[in-house]
């Protein structure tokens, strides 16, 4: 494969490269601090050329995704190249490309669940060297300077927002956006890559890097202590990590699915209670029972019945992002329930990294099904109709 | 006036029944615990026939009330009769005669700010004697023996629910449902009933029984501090109370109307700002900088710009209720505000009469106009026309 062959190259001539400043260095520099020895001789020279890429984009709304080759800025000083491995499919994949949430560029690689090996690093670059494996999950940049960047809450970012990895405007790519993880690399910031530990297979790290993180973070927000309710709306991707996640953290955890044959799944994932709803009756016998509910549901749904499950002061977060992203909430219900309705979006990358380390240590892995390239627009179609069992990783060999 | 003239009846047929009482006591029964020569006596046998009342009643969906003659059950042993002096109007008033929440039974006469003096006391009614001023708020029963009576959140009980002031079933009502306060009486359980202090006019008492109730208990839940920034959506009869309530204790009220013409006047209730909203632009400086924020709008509206306004982990909380209870909420904007959205419902008996009571010490009093009752169809259009300036309180002396 062409992609391998080049990377190999890449290692190379930075191999080389290195031992050539290291004999720079040797030869009677020392009075330079080495750090200004490597700028002067430009050790990123050779990666100062874009890096060709190939992977599936969508071409329009349509949302049909087709190989398509391109290129990626050149690694930065600060950047590092992974060669992916494997790359979850996403929701959000789907709703982006085929517009759902708003007007596209195309062509656009859809992606954020990116696992892979890191093949060249810039001269700056601290966090990875060649050969880790590394994750990028949602965003690449943010402006790393207000205080929520400082926080550790990039995907807050109060001035330029928070670069998705995906479809954002991007100066430093070659398309004028950034292109995500439905391809075999990834040029990326090292702050925005997740270190993922020798001990968890690539396969099972992408997932955490979106459905980890995004049902991760809301959960760890509510402090909840061993043997407390939690709810978990829609069993998917996301939904069956929150399930697994939530377990692990000591919930008692009732799972709500529309999927009747998910039903001995999810409680091998540890549920104590599955609820298969058909209608709002199905609701009944758990209202102001819980005492945290977490909707991965993607899609405007009957809310009102599932947040009344929710013990009164309680919290009830949307994860999931429907069309426009508009819900309709029922304050009849909100006046009695008394429960606090709010949203979450992912996590900041010390969270990431924290579910990625606390998943490789616990041996919670994402329940995977790996296919090819040209797979991914019937696993789309699977997707959306809620037949993915849980969460498909492209095998990122086949682009 | 005839009522009138009945009231005094009852109170003299009452003061001589006791007398009588006192005379029996006096007469050698001193074995009989009084209150057991008080049953043997009956002294509410002439207060068991059916209470004469001449109110104002919506007849259908349309929503034009009419005077209307009708009955109350008899004053029961713990039921206070109130001659009702003053009575406010809501805008539930008219959502719910309107039919906009619900199919209603008709005729019903509304009004759940009920202001007056008590004419008549059940035998075993100890919180108030004839003569002391009393009001009625949102409800007039409950079950008295759940966890949320027992706790003072009778509006939250848990069995029966609370039993509106009026349209609620009521086997205890000549006309089977409960009849509101635009009448000239009202017979309610003691426990119900409010004390009004004797330093509050009477037309100032009757809209803190849902205006200042319903705003009061969400503000005071979120235990704000000195110089916490409150916002305020829709300065209308509760709006304007909430802004005096929360520069009354000591909060910085930002004010958001559509009516220019208000500014004036909701500048003098106090307000730091007062915000004339023409677009969701005049929204966007005000995004992340308030603690709190109260909505009493009672229709759909764009809520998500207003949402945005409060800081990050904030609270919102939307008293106001829609047609059908529906609003639209946009977890786009959700997941990034991280405010949590919540409805408040009144408040339980004593936090009504904690309000009374501060209200009454403060001084803190609702603008209102006073009118007659054939004015009422005419104020409620100008309630729903946004002209009401703040509370229109109907004279129940021309009922
Ligand atoms: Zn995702
Ligand atoms: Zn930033
Ligand atoms: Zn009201
Ligand atoms: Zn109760």
């Amino acid at each position: 494969m062409n992609h391998k062959i080049w990377k190999k190259t890449t290692i190379r001539i930075r191999e080389e490269k290195f031992i050539q400043q290291s004999a720079l260095a040797g030869a009677g520099l020392m009075l330079l601090n080495p750090l200004d020895i490597l700028a002067q001789n430009n050790p990123s020279k050779n990666m100062s050329k874009n890096i060709k890429s190939r992977g599936y984009a969508g071409k329009d709304e349509n949302g049909k995704l087709e190989s398509w080759s391109f290129e990626r800025r050149a690694v930065g000083d600060n950047d590092i190249l992974i060669e992916i491995k494997y790359s979850g499919i996403c929701h959000s994949d789907i709703h982006t490309i085929k517009g759902h949430w708003g007007k596209q560029a195309y062509p656009q690689v859809p992606g954020h669940e990116i696992a892979g090996i890191v093949t060249a690093v810039g001269k700056n670059v601290t966090k990875f060297k060649v050969g880790d494996k590394a994750g990028v999950g949602c965003m690449v940049d943010s402006c790393m300077k207000c205080e929520s960047c400082k926080n550790g809450e990039e995907h807050h970012c109060e001035t330029t927002g928070m670069i998705g990895t995906y479809g954002a405007p991007d100066k430093t790519s070659p398309s004028g956006i950034t292109q995500g993880g439905y391809s075999n690399n990834i040029v990326v910031t090292e702050h925005f890559a997740i270190k993922i530990p020798e001990n968890i297979d690539l396969k099972y790290a992408a997932p955490l890097l979106c459905a980890g993180i995004t049902t991760y973070s809301p959960m760890m927000k509510i402090n909840f202590k061993k043997g407390d309710k939690i709810g978990v709306i829609g069993i998917g991707g996301l939904g069956h990590l929150a399930v697994k996640l939530a377990v692990s953290k000591g919930a008692e955890v009732y799972a709500f699915t529309t999927s009747p044959s998910k039903v001995n799944d999810i409680k091998s994932f540890g549920a104590k209670e599955v609820i298969v709803v058909e209608s709002a009756e199905d609701l009944k016998p758990h209202k102001g029972k819980l005492d945290f509910m977490i909707s991965t549901v993607p899609y405007a749904y009957d809310m009102s019945p599932y947040v009344d499950c929710v013990k009164k002061y309680g919290y009830f977060t949307q994860v999931g992002q429907p069309i426009n992203g508009e819900l309709t909430i029922n304050n009849f219900n909100m006046i009695f329930n008394r429960v606090n309705f709010n949203g979450s979006l992912i996590g900041g990358i010390p969270e990431t990294q924290e579910v990625m380390d606390y998943c490789a240590e616990n041996k919670i892995y994402p329940q995977i099904q790996v296919i090819k390239a040209n797979e991914i627009n019937n696993a789309w179609d699977k997707v959306v109709n809620k037949e993915a069992r849980y969460r498909y990783v492209i095998d990122a060999t086949t682009f």
